[in-house]
């Protein structure tokens, strides 16, 4: 089969007012196998589309590599699914296979519990002093997110990451079916435009969990914006790493929780 | 510290008629480590309570073991997270290091794109005839589930699972951040309390993801109801599985995707 990311599905609606017959386009999920050196380090069922970008942010945010080790990325598709193939240099393959024994996830590490714990919340690098926002133009960011998500208006059922810059609005957008393949295929596009990341902030259609932390922090951006709640677990991690956490971005207004002092509220935020 | 399911922050409200200081409950999320025999077999990002059930199910619907072999479960509760100790018999021991060079998720497995691949996807059992319903039980099940969410009644920010039996109703729902989690939590919950999934269906508050119809499967739950949008995946799965798809259960009405001949849709379905 080849892979596309919408696929239509008929099926059976039935309301109040009687049954029938419809047709409607479903977001595609596909096996995604990010493939180092011939070995697969992960498979994330995903959105097909922008897998490179997808494998470029992935590898930047576990800090496999960096963009310029990445190199050349190959995409097979296969019936199965599809694999992201790169070639990292030696120093990184070794780094590799050492930090797969300390991963945490759903494939067992084979640490001790506690270790495994202290590992799944290793500390983060503190994030670039970077841009500064009016507080109008993050309250504002997830309408304006909303005009670069085709996916979402064929699916109503995906996600999306936009990176935001001061004035101008949002400037870049993935979206996927999954939130945490949204931000990574976000931040591979950022990088392979050559956009530096903290420059601007990211914006997010979804909650505030640890990995969108985490990713953000290891791509180097301060600002994050979300339309739903953090956790109290992404929260504190953002108030470690010196990210500025923003939520409820909606309705023309925004909470601030960590590290306001990039967002200019005295001024009317109202444009 | 200790882990506690909810967590009050502190922030700043920015809105069209103002600035104030605002208290927000928020949904914690804790590491939590399946440890079997002393090693971990993974870590995910969870709410700190139900971990009995969590455990019960996770272990179910990955097929490590059934319930009689999981025995007492040793919950620990550190800084760091929260472990879940677990001890197999010999014969699964042995199964479950095996596994863990096929699984398929965040850490490397070592196999090469194209085995990963057929891994992550492999075939799934059928489900049993099990339970009908008309369907208007299946319309009104989110509904009803919402009458069972004391954590979102708190934050707004988590996702339930819940099973319904016919003319029956919600009879038991569980909570987490994270929507696989409130899964596992609620097969699990099932198992401990001796109900056979067989005899219900699965509401869900979210989409329905590949990984939610796997485990819906895996825990033999024949008809499975969301308030959202399956992905063209997750509905080719429950095709395969003979799984019964329902789907936008919502403002009294339902789509049947998969499977509707346990769904009676003749009879009025307003009760």
């Amino acid at each position: 089969m080849s892979w596309t990311p919408v696929r239509t599905a008929r099926g059976t609606s039935i309301q109040p007012d009687g049954a029938r017959e419809i047709s409607r386009s479903l977001p595609e999920e596909a096996p995604v196998a990010m493939v180092y050196d011939g070995s697969t380090q992960a498979v994330m069922m995903a959105t097909p589309q922008d897998i490179e970008d997808f494998a470029t942010g992935f590898t930047l945010t576990e800090g496999f590599a960096n963009l310029a080790e990445i190199g050349e990325i190959e995409v097979a598709m296969h019936d199965e699914g599809i694999e992201a193939r790169m070639w990292l240099p030696e120093a990184r393959r070794a780094a590799l296979a050492e930090r797969r024994r300390y991963m945490a996830g759903p494939v067992g590490c084979g640490l001790c519990g506690i270790d495994s714990l202290s590992e799944a919340t290793r500390a983060l690098p503190e994030v670039p002093e970077g841009a500064r926002f009016a507080a109008g133009d993050l309250a504002r960011s997830t309408d304006d997110l909303r005009g670069h998500q085709p996916l979402q208006d064929r699916t109503r059922a995906v996600h999306a990451a936009g990176f935001l810059r001061p004035g101008e609005g949002i400037v870049l957008a993935r979206e996927d079916v999954g939130r945490h393949n949204a931000l990574d295929k976000l931040i591979g596009a950022l990088a392979r435009a050559g956009i530096d990341p903290a420059g601007g902030a990211i914006v997010l259609t979804s909650r505030v969990s640890t990995e969108m932390v985490q990713k953000t922090v290891m791509a180097g951006c301060p600002v994050l914006v979300a339309v739903s709640a953090p956790t109290a677990h992404a929260l504190r991690l953002a108030e470690g790493a010196g990210l500025t956490l923003a939520a409820f971005a909606r309705g023309g207004g925004v909470d601030l929780y960590a590290h306001p002092h990039r967002v200019r509220t005295g001024e009317s935020h109202v444009a």
